[in-house]
């Protein structure tokens, strides 16, 4: 057996451990996997994630402003230009498929959960350094990734009503899929860079606090899709 | 006749007439106006609101950053001082009648609410400009001197509450009486300030849009105390 | 002829014509153009440049973070990517060319007027307002291209020392080209759109002060380029 | 006795004896400690330190913005209040000594020293965190004090022109005196409660850069009022 030092991400998820899971086993995710999600609680999250996204390419801009090494840089741009110009394109295609066409879209008003997300992640940015801004990012980045995952591991949820035409299906398997997870791994291992650099033990607890924070902005926000909340 | 055109202040209230009236006229203002608020919902409001003036402060010292005005600076500055130095003293004397002390404010967990209204705030100013951050603090600032003020006038409500003892009616003293009037009074010209400086029509709807989110945190800051929200 | 109204960076321009002539005729530039500028003044030049581009490349990471409005951060983040992964690249090539590699790049101390440049473009996005950030940034963006245009378009100097292998032909070249032209005017059309939204009469003054503090800075990184200046 | 942890002060002022010592032994000083400094040099700095306090003003309201935590908040916004109401007031009576009224002040063009200094140290304090932002601040402050010690302790110096009416000699006795010395003893107590939050060793060398930068921008600027630059 080798490397047996947790990364940064996974001290924190086991720091606020109920959290995490109230945020990956929401009843949103769950209805998700089973295929009985109503679907127009899921056109409310999609339209309200493509607001997010939006924020959350600011934030990645910012993170691209607070450096001055190179490939840093080159890593947040990678992720803010990934976003705008593929992940939203895709978000926009993808949200036709549920009568959500680009002008629909850009007129959504934008929900609390939304608003109270993104700007907490921005101004930990601001406030804070980099690593501060990248641990608020991380709920979201990586536990994507795990809640992909692991639906798409549930043979009992996913596989059963794939096979009746789970209507999510696509939306399991692209957070499950290869280029999902390596963003994911990406995601911690800069967390492990930045750790390596600037995480004290002193900071720990400020960085947990944030960390939770971020991970209830999560469930709040699969809450609003769930309730179709503004 | 005399001065005919209404303050910035004024113009944006017109416009967000109904989320105005739902933060001024909110339950929880009523119920303490006539004395029948839940001291519970009194006391997490105050708890609440002691943090939330902590974030106030950083918000006032960022505007004070963003500026090289001499003069405009000292104000800002004035601010933050008031706060830090006067406000949160006030606040936590008037706390310990309502059984917090001050290690019981401190160790309080921030709501989402308050959360939510304060990073909307700073991010805003961050983003923006002066004007974005001074229109975001405004309805904070002025209405409740509006408030202070209306329920000061309602011999229905508060006088005949005030005459059996109000348990609020040294809250409602205080913003109703001349120091906070004041205090509102030069917000509005601030403003005005600003707004002679940096405002085009085309800036009109985007201020109104950040007016109008921060006049609906204020309401959902009522509804956090009057439904003990965490 | 119709369109009378001069763009908001001609104004500019006009308003600092003393400066801006300072900075498009500096001695640094008429010996680039005549071909008898000493290389070791242009191999520093080209090593602070590389140092300027990064900073540069924040700036626009930064421009990206301060807007919402997605069209707007496609425009900034697609001069970030621009910068990061063509223009530095193209540079790390060049210097190449002039016996400077890229670790050597890499590992070259700021000059003062690399470092007092780019911090107060930075610092003028952080503490106002897009405008007052893209107006910091245009005399380089756009200045280049005229001095390009400039060079390229006098026969005396140019085409006869490019007969005689003008050493610097290829930089006179690529800033006179179309495509940089291209990035020129369309910085042109982004302050007429920022200006369109937020420009009042009373910014004006300011933002000549930005405007002419930033073309100053030009001058002076031509001085320290032209002086080997640390 | 003890306490042998050097402070991260001294740490820092070791690692760029050099550039201390060509500061605070910088001619400008020498001079100004025999009386012998040309008053048009002394006059130019104070101007230009005019400015200059107003920028550092808002290093502190910054620094004020970028925490939470309560009384380091106080302490940032007394240093705010400290230079806008307490230090720029003396320094205008002090310059109306010498023959600058508030006006001829307030009209001063800023010299590319000034510029260059303060907004090097804001844009650390945006880019990074308050620990970026206090070292950044540190050489002026604490070399202050050294400074005015250093000097009054010179009796060949200081004593023999005081006798003969060193004109310098009460600015040498107010950074000398004990007001500044607990200023700058603050300063580095500051820094020490920083270093154990957020100090790792993997940021010693970046934290050097930004001291040796403002170390050095220091020394520009007692080069600006020597020359008289611009």
């Amino acid at each position: 057996m080798t490397n047996t030092t947790p990364s940064l991400f996974d001290r924190l998820k086991a720091a606020v451990a109920d959290d995490w899971t109230a945020y990956t086993g929401h009843a949103f995710v769950r209805q998700l996997g089973l295929g009985t999600l109503p679907e127009a609680a899921f056109r409310h999250y999609l339209g309200q994630d493509y607001l997010f996204l939006i924020h959350f390419a600011r934030a990645y801009a910012l993170a691209a402003y607070k450096t001055t090494d190179l490939a840093e840089m080159q890593r947040a741009v990678a992720s803010v230009d990934g976003i705008l110009n593929t992940e939203i394109a895709l978000h926009i295609d993808y949200c036709q498929g549920w009568g959500l066409d680009e002008a629909a879209l850009a007129a959504l008003p934008e929900a609390e959960a939304t608003m109270a997300y993104t700007r907490f992640v921005l101004e930990c940015g601001l406030a804070g350094d980099s690593l501060d801004l990248y641990v608020a990012l991380s709920p979201c980045v990586v536990g994507y990734g795990e809640i992909g995952a692991a639906l798409a591991a549930e043979p009992a949820a996913v596989s059963a009503t794939v096979g009746k035409g789970n209507p999510y299906a696509s939306w399991i398997e692209m957070y499950a899929g290869p280029d999902y997870q390596q963003v994911a791994q990406a995601a911690v291992a800069q967390l492990d860079h930045l750790a390596a650099l600037r995480l004290t033990p002193a900071r720990f607890d400020a960085l947990c606090q944030t960390f939770r924070r971020a991970t209830q902005l999560e469930a709040d926000f699969w809450h609003m899709g769930l309730t179709l909340a503004p």
